[in-house]
C-alpha cells in the first residue's frame, strides 16, 4: 500500500530537465514511455488488467472490462519544463485509492479502470488533450498523424515508434462506450483552495480555450548593413502582438491571452528574421468572449505587420469551447465527500474533452502558491493524501 | 584555372538548411569541416602549403612563411540559414586569384598566404570574427574556451573535437607577426555598388559593433488558470525591447539595432514563460553612438521590466568599435585597379579585426538586391570575376 507522495517519489528522476528546471516528458518520447512503463508495473502489482487503446491511452482494468465502467485517471506527459504534479498526481492518486479500497477488501460492483492519458500538454505536438480528443473524435485522425514535433517527427511517427499502428488512431467508439462516468483529480492550477481554506474542491467548469499560430513573413537581411528605414521585420509586428494580447485579455472580463512560444527564423544574433512564429494561448469563460480577444488580437496583429510591410497568416490550431460538468455527478460527490468547495478554472483537461460525451467530475488538490506548468508548482504531501482519500470515497460510491 | 563561380558550385550542396533554407555552416560543425577539407585540397592542388594556427584558422602558403607577407582570404562559416557568398566569395576569389597569378608565371616577390578564418559570423558560439579575435587577443583564451552553443558544447569541446589544442587557444603573437598586410574580398552587404553603378569597391570604415543579451526573469506559470493581474510575464519586457530597439536606432544618425534571436524559457505554447533571453545587435558610426544607442534601448528595457514585476539582466557578449581602414594602404588598392569606388559598411569582417594591427583593406563585390544573411544574398557570376581580376590585380602589385 503506497501513498501519493511515495509514488511520485518513485517517478522523481525520470525527465528532469537541467535546461529548464522541472520535467519535460513529453509524449511517447523516452521518459514518458519510461513512466507508462512504470504505470503498467503498478497497475501489475494490483492486480489490475492493462491495455493500450488504439490512440495510446492506458486503460487499467480492475475486475473485467465492461460498459458503464467508472473511469479515473489523469496523464503522465508534461509541458516543457514543467511542474511534478500536473497529471502524475492524478495518476499516482487513483493507484494510492485502488490501495486504500484493497485493504479495506471493498470488491467494485461495476467495471473500474484507471486511465493514463496519451500527450495531455500538447507539449510535443501542440495539440493539447490529443489522447482524448483522438478517442472521442474531436481530432480526426489524419489532422494528428500528420503534426510534427520540433525535430520533424510527425505523430504518425511517434505512434508507430511506440508500437501502435498509426492505421488504427483516431475515434474509438467502442472504447469510448465503455466510459459510464469518469472522475479526474488533479493539483489545482491556481489559488482557489487556498483561498477558501480546503484541502480538496470540485471542479465547476473549464474555460473555452485555443491556440492560435501567427507566422509573420518580412524580409531576412543583415542586421548591420541594412538601414533602419529599408526594414520589413517580422519581429516588430511580432512583438506588438504580445503586447496586444495582454491588453486584450485584460479588456475582457475572464478572459487570458498568453505567448510562450516565440520562434523567429533563422534566429541568427545578428540576421533580421525572414519569418517568425508566435503563439497565441487565448481562454475566457464562453465562446464569444474567447472569439472577441482573438479577434481584437489578430486585428492589431495585422495592422502592425502592414505598418512594417509584413504579412501575417493565422492558423487556428486547436479550439474547445468552455465546459460545464455535469451537475448531478457534482452533487454525488460532494455528498461522498461530505463536503467540498466547488470553483472553476482555466486550465484544459482529458476530463472537459470527455464531458461532451459522458457525465464527468473533478477533484482538485490545494496547490499553495498556485503555481503550475513551472517547477515551483507543488502540493502539500498532506494534501496529496487528503485527496486519494476523497478518490476512494468517491469511487468507493460510484461503484459499489 | 577555376573561376570563383566555378568553386563555389563545387560547394553549393554543403550545408543546406532544409528548414531555414540557404545554408547553415558554423564553425567546426560537420558543414564547416567539410568545407575546411575541400579548401585544403584546392591549396594543394595549387601547390600551396597548409597549416592550421593554434585558433584554428587556415593559412595556405604560396612560398615559404615569412614576416612582412601579404595575407588574403575570408571563411567559409555562415550565420544560420545564410547566402552562398557572404565568407566564400572571398576564400574562392582567393584561389581564382592565384590561378589567375600562376596562368601568367607570376612569382611572389614577398610571403604571400590565403587564409580561412573560424567562426567568423558567431553562429555557433555567439562571437563574431572570433578566429581573429583569438589570433590578435582581443579575445581572450579563458572567454572563448568557455562559450557554448545551442547544445551546450563549450568552444573548447568544439576545437577538442577538430583536433586543435584548447590549451594552445588564444593570443597568437608569432603567426599575427607574420602579416605584413592584409585584404580581404567580401560581397557588399547592402546596395552602395549598385547605386554607384560598379561591380567592385574599396571599403572606407565598418560600425562600430556589439552584442548584448537581455535575460527577463519573471514568475514561469500556466497560461490558462493565472489571471492576468497576478502576472510576472518576462515575455512583455522583451517584447518591448524590440520596440525600443527601432526607436532608439531611428533617433541616433546612422545608427542600426536589431533583435534576430529570442528564446522564452521553458518555452511552452500553454506557459507563460519564467525567463527570456533577447540578443541585441547595436551599430553606429563611432563608439559614443553606439554606446547612446544600447543605453536607450537599456534604460527602456528596464523601465518595461519593472513595470511588469521582472528583473532583467544585460550582458555585453562582444564589442568593437569602428574601423577606419588605412588609407595608404586604400589609395595603393585603388592605383592598382585604376579606378575604384570607397564606401563605408555596417557589416563586420575579420578585416575589421586585423585592422588595429597591420594595415588592413577590403575589397566589394555588388550585390544586386544588397541582402545579406539570407538566402537571397547574390552577386552576379560577371561581377565575382571582376571581383578575382581585381583581387588579382591588387596582390600583384602588392607582392611584385
Amino acid at each position: 500500500m503506497s501513498t501519493a507522495t511515495e509514488l511520485l517519489t518513485a517517478i522523481k528522476d525520470v525527465g528532469t530537465d537541467s535546461a529548464r528546471g522541472g520535467y519535460s516528458r513529453h509524449g511517447f518520447e523516452a521518459p514518458e514511455l519510461e513512466l507508462r512503463e512504470w504505470f503498467t508495473a503498478e497497475a501489475g502489482k494490483r492486480g489490475l488488467d492493462v491495455e493500450v487503446d488504439r490512440n495510446g491511452n492506458i486503460w487499467a482494468w480492475w475486475g473485467a472490462p465492461g460498459p458503464d465502467a467508472l473511469v479515473t485517471g489523469s496523464h503522465l506527459d508534461s509541458v516543457p519544463g514543467g511542474g511534478a504534479f500536473d497529471g502524475p498526481l492524478g495518476v499516482v492518486s487513483s493507484l494510492a485509492a485502488v490501495d486504500a479500497l484493497q485493504a479495506k477488501g471493498f470488491k467494485p460492483g461495476r467495471p473500474l479502470a484507471l486511465m493514463v492519458f496519451a500527450e495531455e500538454e500538447g507539449g510535443r505536438f501542440g495539440v493539447p488533450c490529443l489522447g482524448s480528443r483522438l478517442l472521442t473524435g474531436a481530432t480526426p485522425a489524419e489532422a494528428a498523424l500528420a503534426l510534427k514535433d520540433r525535430s520533424g517527427d510527425t505523430f504518425a511517427d511517434a505512434v508507430k515508434a511506440a508500437g501502435l499502428d498509426p492505421s488504427r488512431v483516431g475515434k474509438d467508439e467502442e472504447a469510448l462506450s465503455r466510459i459510464g462516468r469518469f472522475v479526474e483529480l488533479h493539483v489545482e492550477q491556481g489559488r482557489g483552495l487556498v483561498d477558501l481554506d480546503a484541502p480538496v474542491g470540485v471542479a465547476t467548469s473549464i474555460l473555452a480555450h485555443g491556440r492560435w499560430r501567427f507566422r509573420f513573413t518580412g524580409e531576412g537581411n543583415h542586421a548591420g548593413a541594412t538601414p533602419m528605414t529599408s526594414r520589413h521585420d517580422p519581429m516588430l509586428p511580432a512583438s506588438q502582438l504580445v503586447l496586444s494580447a495582454r491588453w486584450a485579455a485584460s479588456s475582457v472580463d475572464g478572459s487570458r491571452a498568453t505567448v510562450g512560444r516565440i520562434e523567429p527564423t533563422p534566429g541568427g544574433t545578428n540576421v533580421i528574421a525572414s519569418t517568425v512564429d508566435v503563439w497565441l494561448d487565448a481562454r475566457a469563460p464562453n465562446d464569444g468572449r474567447t472569439r472577441s480577444v482573438v479577434e481584437r488580437i489578430t486585428a492589431a496583429a495585422k495592422q502592425a505587420a502592414r505598418d512594417e510591410g509584413c504579412e501575417v497568416t493565422v492558423t487556428e490550431e486547436s479550439y474547445g469551447d468552455a465546459v460545464h460538468f455535469d451537475s448531478e455527478l457534482r452533487d454525488e460527490v460532494v455528498s461522498a465527500l461530505g463536503k467540498a468547495p466547488a470553483l472553476p478554472t482555466g486550465a484544459g483537461h482529458d476530463a472537459g474533452i470527455l464531458a461532451g460525451h459522458v457525465p464527468t467530475a473533478m477533484l482538485f488538490v490545494r496547490n499553495p502558491t498556485g503555481v503550475s506548468h513551472a517547477p515551483a508548482e507543488h502540493a502539500e504531501p498532506a494534501d496529496c493524501e487528503a485527496g486519494v482519500e476523497a478518490l476512494a470515497k468517491v469511487l468507493e460510491k460510484l461503484v459499489g
